[in-house]
């Protein structure tokens, strides 16, 4: 019974009918059938014009989506535990040239208007220091919580007060989404750019990028190719986000796995680190607590010296994350 | 009949039954047991020890591979054709952080000992040019022929004087194999990485960046996740590896693609722009030409204004080739 | 009697003084008054409102003046023989993070519409080729020849039609405008920047980098200082430049060395590789003229294995350089 | 009375008459034999073979430094207010191309090897995070604090352990040598590298990077010329540096400065920050006594809200310094 992450779950059996469906041969590169089907879909998700790129993992995502709006001399405020300060083995600095990650603080990983002021005013306006030009933030955060509108809205209007551009890390924003039980364009709130993951949700290799501006997305086309990332076969992952899309399998998928971590966190209650709101439940529990799960089966993560992580995916069993709930709150 | 291109055919069965196959959840990113396989494998089609990265592009693979030999201040010498020079929006400037393409001349889009001195001996050994490190060839070339191992032997007499590392952009290299009818060992000759490609041969999105010194991955692995192809269901890129090793799938469909590609040269005899040794031809012919051909329903791309240029994927139906043929030689 | 270059000439005693001058502690940077008359100093040199940073060299000057137009993922087009792509180690591949050199031929080393048209004209437009942003050219060019007003002219309404930005390389701008006996102003054209270059001319190590969009400079001010090129004790660099400006020193220097250059040209007319316009003087001749040259006390460089070239600077002597020419003429 | 800082000082006058004494021309760049010395001369200041280049700004100095060390990939520990951090615009970045600065504590503007160890320990030895390649220290520190040869040793040690190469900031070198009154040996201790600075202390535009493995400077000669820092007429700051050296010059600046600070220090007892060791003194006052100091005549930076900076230079009058020490004591 593994609740190690949801990053290498089974692949949805519409996806995989999607993709066989994909097979004929088209066009190159992202100028299928496929591929061009893409923005008018996400505009009907957003409800207002977007363009949006493929790509194949989320760090790729994060980046190309960064890289319309940092200059290399410049500066992203994120969360200290952001995926992309932790997770990413510098991919920012990759992809943007050396431009600097500018950590702020904020409980349960999510960022907020006084922890983003305080980064913001402690850079002096001058050529000796890296000056910000967007805010990232993640959705749901890197401890399964999720920023609600009233949130993002307040970080917005702090951002455009500032000139910074907004950018939304959505690994897991289909399960901030259902949490939310808000259309995605509120979920998503003022964003310039969303990187809306489908690989944890029941997809294969795909992921998307949105530029709410569709002329950005212009110029991230070019860097998408010099970074290797357009593939030849794109109309792949163009079918496996048009499946995840099609009767929201997306939004499915997430209610089944925030639905398993709510089980979790169940049993948990008394030992939760952070709420349960996506699909991560943060647990304290000792190393010997620990030893005892894994004794009756359950894989997961140690989440530091007194605490375990578990990740609820898409296809993850009922009757396993009931047992797993029951197993912590026997502990 | 579609002569464009092999890099959106079809996928063999053989690789999506190795994908469905490797389905059930297993471990993220390289750490799942397909991955772990792919070293061994590829030493049995090497002869020798050798580590292996999947990647999902072969412009990763190119720039991946050169970015173990190449600092940041060096240079490439390519051959002025080469895909890298040609067709990469400029990524061995991203991956390589500015280093440069040194360009070399030679016939067929082939290098040659004395092409490649010609642009060595016009760098001054001094810190106001850019210094080489490397040399890249692709087998077979973009223009579809093949470097026999003899051949591969100057280079690597030159290189080795010069100090240079010798990388191979085989994005057909499977094509040059079957041409060749040697091992797959002396096909790549004594290069320190092969950029090993399965894309245009009948994968989906895999393809291997193989190091014959395997130290020299380590730091490629991490350049790898900060480029942003370190996929999190990388099992799904080694299946599709192993299912075109597997009962040599690779050969088989690169003896296909070749045996269409000599079919329709056949055709084509006194038009030849360069012999048809891979899966490529090309053609010399008028624009009233192409148009008669296009009206005869085959599709392909002009190659300037005097010549086309049809390619032959493994898929190509030997009575579409066949038909192509004639219709060339009917002109 | 040296002709080997310009480029370690003395330094002109009015900058000395203007450097002691300046010895009083002032504020740091470029915040001192001397770096803040920059601006309204060459405002006046070429009539119009214009912002202008001090750095090193010129190296730094001319990729610093790219880095405003040209992004990671761009082009610039150049000529074969370009400084910035023959002797500056790959430097715009450092500043502006891997984007590339487009070579255009032409002679005299300098660029021309046709010479640049087949460059751009060879491009696809799609994202697999490197875009074109800017043109660069060099004035006087590397063979020390001059554009007219004309010529600029006429590069400028290409790359007004294709988007791209002008950069001029002014290394030796001062013998040009000596040369062309026309104002900056019309020496400059319709640049967007001009990297006008002091350190051959009698400064020490001071070049100006001139925006003619005021606005562009402020993106490269933090560029500057990112490359280490913001030196605390800028008001030396501005007291150089403001010596070299004032009285027109600069454009007396300069005619210096074309005079020279002219005195040498003359006894080597038979023999010019090219017009002899600023301070370079290309001539045909054999290795032992060569030999016979140095015999007589003449120290210069060889260009490739039938040429030499000799480079008059500023405090090059009148005799010496008639010596040359009388030399030159009897071999 | 100036204390706002040490790096718009005057120039010395026996920097002066060497850079005049160099006028005469040389041969470009590093070929002249000023700067053909510099090894040898550090050699006896080391005790030891090094290798040595010189640049024009501490910036230049730490970044060209680092860049031996450190590949793209990597990750240099750092304290949280180091130069490198803070105040150089993101420099590291572009000159190690995405490499990140880890950030470690300690008191004093000065790390430990506890404190190292606390960042090295936190940072997963997987692909997914970045890996430490050197440790960057600054000696004297940012707030004038000095490493002692035993601090430096311990952690020599665990950067040896950790396979971490040691460099250090020396942008006042000098000043640490002074406090420690031991041999500059002792004082760079064990580290790979050193920006051993001059700017500060009496020259006008000189650094020098000093190599322990002269090897290593031959990688960095490229990048020196390719980040526009290798100057036509080097032998200026060739001749800077040689003057400094000369008689020790470099030593007594640095010991007029130290002593200046005592003095300040002196008056200061009550209210210091941090110790005062070198040429720096950080005070704890009210706005209203900053204001009070200010009408007094004396110029500084506030340093935070309840602090103020002051910093003494070579050149700053003892009378002036006992005038600012009698000042704050009388607040």
């Amino acid at each position: 019974m593994q609740f190690l992450s949801d990053n290498a779950a089974s692949v949805h059996p519409k996806v995989w009918a999607a993709m066989q469906a994909a097979d004929e041969a088209d066009t190159p590169y992202d100028t299928d059938r496929l591929s061009a089907e893409l923005d008018d879909r996400f505009a009907q998700v957003f409800g207002r014009e977007v363009a949006v790129l493929w790509v194949a993992t989320g760090t790729a995502a994060n980046c190309l989506a960064l890289s319309a709006f940092v200059p290399p001399h410049g500066g992203v405020v994120c969360h200290r535990e952001a995926h992309i300060e932790m997770d990413e083995c510098g991919a920012p600095g990759f992809y943007l040239h050396g431009a600097k990650l500018l950590l702020a603080e904020g409980e349960n990983a999510k960022l907020n208007p006084d922890g983003i002021a305080a980064v913001l005013d402690a850079i002096r306006a001058d050529v000796h220091q890296v000056q910000p030009h967007a805010v990232s933030i993640t959705q749901a955060s890197e401890y399964g919580c999720c920023y609600t509108p009233g949130e993002l809205a307040k970080i917005d209007i702090l951002a455009g007060e500032r000139g910074l551009k907004l950018h939304i890390d959505g690994a897991r924003f289909a399960n901030a989404v259902v949490h939310l039980g808000r259309p995605a364009a509120e979920c998503a709130g003022p964003a310039d750019a969303l990187s809306f993951g489908f690989v944890k949700n029941g997809a294969m290799n795909a992921e998307a990028v949105v530029f709410f501006d569709p002329t950005v997305a212009d110029t991230v086309r070019f860097r998408r190719k010099r970074a290797g990332h357009l593939q030849s076969k794109g109309r792949f992952l163009a079918a496996q986000i048009l499946a995840m899309l099609d009767g929201d399998t997306w939004l499915h998928n997430a209610a089944s796995a925030n639905a398993a971590a709510q089980a979790i966190g169940e049993g948990a209650r008394e030992r939760l680190l952070h709420p349960v709101e996506a699909n991560e439940v943060f647990v304290r529990c000792t190393a010997a607590e620990r030893q005892a799960l894994r004794a009756q089966g359950f894989g997961f993560y140690d989440w530091g010296a007194n605490a375990a992580r578990f990740v609820a995916a898409w296809d993850t069993r009922e009757d396993h994350a009931a047992a797993l709930g029951r197993a912590i709150a026997a502990l």
